[in-house]
């Protein structure tokens, strides 16, 4: 906001060159602010504005700017100045930088910074990608339980510069494991000489640094903390993860479903920035995937291209009945998706979900299949559109419309239960997939249905 | 997790009404584990369980429990109990629940309160629904800038501890307008004899108490806040908002958006506890409308049934033509929307996205297209099933196919912005929807292309 509004003014700034006004404005913003500045900015003048940051704000400023605009900004400052940067950086922020990076450029970064900063980059690394350890960061405040509350106090103000949060502070014993975790509102409220011992309660909660990201949401949305200790398989407390970078996780997680729902491949980057080649690809395969299951309509109306050329009205309606069986199928595989990736249901669930669905498909067909014979009743008995066998068209559509909205609403619900005991990501059974196995069956219900109802007149 | 595994033994002490050790054990567990617990339990234990909790650690896994079971252990409790856990709630968590009641029992409830938090209540509930006001809780630590460093302290041990949260803590002037918001830790770290005045640095984020909830998310996810301030249009401070309730805005956001792009309502409620008809009648209005829209599917094919009747092979394509274009709409509009609702694009870039995506659209029907006449080709020279003129309905077909991708990513990428446009929700354009708008059109371009590509041989 602050930002935008001042743009023209800070344009002018650097239109004139005015570095130290420049410089003297932007130190009364926040971070953020100042990365929004600089990203609205074109490429060359990125880097002149970055510079007249001093050192610690800079790296600050760095960590709010979007990954694409970080490289070109490291490849626009000198070495020293990247190297700078890159060791004042946060690790969990630095290890998202790194991590996105060709490995060729990272070992590059790597090489830039101090052997303290390096061990810890590398290590971060080493985790597996999508596990808490790629999210976590080693700056924090561990206490011993016997330290009285002074002497708390004493060692937050000679290392709590460097923690990356005080509002939670960790208990540990003589070996480095997680005993408790303590609020800094409980560390303020107690009285100077009590001991940390005496408001432990040894109740807390600790994420291990192998677990999937996505455990990692559930548990910062079941327990409502801003940070989460992070232990490994001998419980020892190894770093924390504070609440934004979860919050980003849950949100790249939701737009990538999202994308999925829509048959699109994850992005893994935003729509705006990325390449319209990436684009290109990311869509494509799914695409053309899907169009050559589709051309399963194609055979499965030529077996039937007899009745057809019999019973032209019969082509009238496919498009009205396979999309009907593809808009069900979508309803409920993205309700059944959402659920699952909400924890609201689980794959023991699938006897439950299905016995609803069916009867949600049967509810939802019959009211369609009602609207549909209506339709053609009325068109029917009031012009000769359909020949004099209108009622028995309606039926037909009907009874296919009853049909093919159960099949779809049956099969959305049950193929992402299917996917996922096959270990896959039940957003892969997206919308257009659904529809187009429907729309392969549809046909074929609706065909069966107009042989049974019309053989003898017009078939 | 926790209590899923002690859940046998739970279970046995609940039958033994061996309450006594049950309330020991209970008291070394978190209030979200608690929650988890009596969620899991047949309703006639869980008022049973929650008796046995002291009145404070009652609130707080209170706070824990679904609102469909919080509305149900209200009623199994007494009045003074109830009374007493809705004093104790936080005053953000109370709201939420009271605004999801049906008037006359917020109303009750609101009696059962105690004046001073009857008054909260009532102001919170004041505020629009959706707006950041309601979100809020006035439970916060303000300080004034001449206070020093260990009168700051003082105040906090005396007032802190009903704060929802200690990480920030803001300063206001002598009429209560918000002029500054410290960290908990540059309060730890500045020596005793500091004033508020001195680390001050004037730089702080707030939000509008009639803000949208949607925009705070934006703000926290700019700033990686853990709280905000709140101030009215005076600027004075009347709040705080904590970055939990802000994840559970987002997060049902991201749901309405998916459900929305499915074409169902948004839920309201979990999907798993929804009542059937309340579910069918969150799907079934959406059906319904683009069931009707569908009919013109009907209308069109009725247009061209002559040409059906002269080339019934014509039929056989019309469910891969109408679905390409389909899947291509949906894959463009759920991007486009996405990023909208991430704040990638706004309404002003809806000339650049229409650009690229008549390129996208034009690459991707062209990929279709070749497949299409590779396939009829193929088909058409081995076999007779698409008779002599197979080249010209492999022409027709692959043609087709460019015209309705690239009309379906086009309608599919403007929808959003149109919808935008208008102050609808963009995500009203739902797969479906967009689906729906393409399958009477692609049948148009089809017939058309036909009716070019084949008069004077088949028509």
């Amino acid at each position: 906001m602050l930002s935008r509004l001042l743009q023209p003014e800070i344009k002018s700034l650097i239109d004139t060159r005015d570095l130290s006004t420049l410089k003297e404005v932007l130190s009364d913003w926040t971070p953020a602010d100042i990365a929004e500045l600089i990203s609205d900015l074109p490429e060359y003048e990125q880097a002149v504005i970055f510079r007249l940051l001093p050192r610690d704000l800079a790296a600050d400023v760095f960590e709010y700017i979007d990954f694409d605009m970080q490289i070109s900004l490291l490849k626009g400052l000198g070495k020293e100045e990247a190297a700078s940067i890159l060791n004042e950086m946060s690790p969990d922020d630095r290890t998202a930088l790194l991590e996105d990076l060709p490995g060729s450029a990272a070992r590059q970064m790597i090489t830039l910074l101090s052997p303290e900063e390096r061990k810890i980059a590398v290590t971060l690394l080493g985790y597996p990608e999508d596990s808490v350890g790629r999210l976590m960061t080693p700056d924090y405040i561990a206490l011993k339980p016997e330290w009285t509350m002074s002497e708390v106090l004493n060692h937050i103000r000679q290392y709590g510069k460097d923690s990356e949060t005080l509002n939670i502070i960790y208990v540990v014993d003589d070996k480095g494991k997680l005993i408790d975790d303590l609020k800094i509102r409980d560390i303020i409220l107690a009285s100077p000489d009590k001991k940390v011992i005496d408001i432990m309660d040894e109740n807390f909660v600790a994420l291990h640094v192998t677990d999937d990201q996505e455990s990692a949401v559930q548990t910062f949305k079941k327990y409502d903390r801003v940070a989460l200790p992070v232990i490994d398989a001998r419980d020892l407390l190894i770093g924390i993860v504070t609440v934004d970078d979860v919050f980003d996780v849950a949100e790249e997680e939701a737009t990538e479903d999202i994308h999925k729902l829509a048959a699109v491949e994850a992005l893994e980057e935003p729509y705006s920035t990325m390449p319209f080649f990436s684009m290109i690809k990311k869509r494509v395969v799914w695409l053309t995937v899907l169009f050559v299951g589709e051309m399963l309509t194609a055979s499965a109306m030529g077996f039937f291209e007899d009745e057809i050329a019999k019973a032209v009205v019969l082509a009238l309606f496919v498009p009205l009945i396979i999309s009907s069986g593809g808009n069900s199928g979508s309803q409920a595989a993205t309700l059944v998706i959402r659920a699952i990736a909400l924890g609201e249901i689980t794959l023991k669930d699938w006897w439950h979900i299905m016995r609803r669905e069916i009867l949600s498909g049967l509810m939802l067909g019959l009211i369609l299949g009602t609207i549909g014979f209506l339709r053609i009743s009325l068109w029917g008995s009031f012009s000769n559109i359909y020949g004099e066998h209108w009622v028995l068209i309606g039926l037909t559509v009907g009874f296919s419309l009853i049909g093919v909205v159960l099949w779809g609403t049956l099969s959305g619900s049950m193929l992402p239960f299917i996917l996922k005991k096959l270990g896959l990501d039940p957003a892969t059974s997206s919308a257009p997939f659904v529809a187009t196995l429907v729309d392969v069956t549809g046909l074929v219900i609706y065909f069966t249905f107009a042989i049974l109802f019309l053989s003898g007149t017009l078939l």
